[in-house]
């Protein structure tokens, strides 16, 4: 990595860990600058503006997400449904493991933003939500799969799986109210029995 | 009403309708003066600050909320599990009509603000988790009517009644970033049959 690259790179980890620990809104430029190192020049030579830089976060985070946790629950090798525990044990873990760093559980870094600006900001909503899809898509691949095999009947895969989506940012949303990680824990068992049946909607 | 509570009660109007429908870091003191058509000094007398009023605001639209949305959908005259469905056609059309009047779905202001302060601020995160307490409490009573009248076989209702305000408020961060309030309606069949098994956890 280049000196270049390296500036940038650092902005976006500044940015996205304090993005995630408290808000959108509540993070500034100039905090930004001087937790990196670097003056407002640089920072404005790599994003024209705040804006331009949470893309970018939402961009990286994706990615990381992908590779890592996403992957890790999502590994073809584990027998399909209990890639789905594995979300949710995921999901506790590092949720539990980021309050005993920080005191506070931060949620997802995806459903914050959402509710954060989805009113606000249509493009920002728009690469929140194309996330959410892919996220939406890796439920769906393990129900086809599922279902196939023959574990689990039929259903409407494409909305269980939202549904699946829906109740892990649901957990997670409470779990950060109550400042509890045990939340997902306790209610994660429901996670794979949901189902939205085939035309009843 | 005097006028002294007139003016109070207006502050809290305009700022609860500009929170829900942007953020609480997104509204500013001055902007919700010039809205109450009120001097900064009026608005200092009534809050000492934007977090006294944004306390406020949460007690009143619990308030609100309580008497309208949740004492409608949970009328003890409605059979027991009817009324969990009652919730998500509540839900569906608040959010729509919403939509339709300000283009954007607002999503539930308890949610929203959850996730926007609760690594921040300790007090404002218990008091939105206690509205988030006395709702899963009118779940919980509907599912142990349910349980009593045979309607249901026996399950955790704490924990049931949990999930299922977890599987809504997920519901409505998914419809949120999708703008789309056929989210919650195409999900919702999904609610009532959330169930967290007695001594699974």
């Amino acid at each position: 990595m280049n000196s270049t690259n390296g500036t940038r790179e650092r902005i976006i980890e500044v940015a996205k860990s304090r993005f995630h620990n408290r808000s959108y809104a509540d993070v500034g430029i100039r905090e930004i600058c001087d937790m990196a190192s670097i003056q407002k020049g640089s920072f404005y030579h790599f994003f024209p503006s705040k804006r331009d830089l949470v893309l970018a976060v939402i961009d990286n985070f994706a990615l990381d997400w992908a590779n890592g946790f996403v992957a890790e629950a999502f590994d073809p090798l584990l027998p399909p449904m209990e890639r789905i525990d594995y979300v949710i044990d995921a999901a506790y873990f590092w949720q539990r493991s980021s309050k005993e760093l920080n005191g506070h559980i931060p949620g997802c870094l995806f459903g914050n933003l959402a509710l954060e600006v989805s009113t606000q900001d249509d493009v920002l909503r728009a690469k929140l939500n194309a996330v959410f899809i892919s996220a939406k898509d890796r439920f769906k691949d393990t129900l086809d799969e599922a279902i196939e095999q023959g574990i689990i009947p039929p259903l409407d895969s494409e909305f269980t799986a939202e549904a699946m989506l829906a109740y892990l940012e649901g957990m997670i949303l409470l779990a950060k109210a109550k400042n509890d990680p045990e939340v997902i824990y306790r209610l994660g068992s429901a996670l794979k029995n949901i189902r939205i049946e085939l035309n009843t909607h």
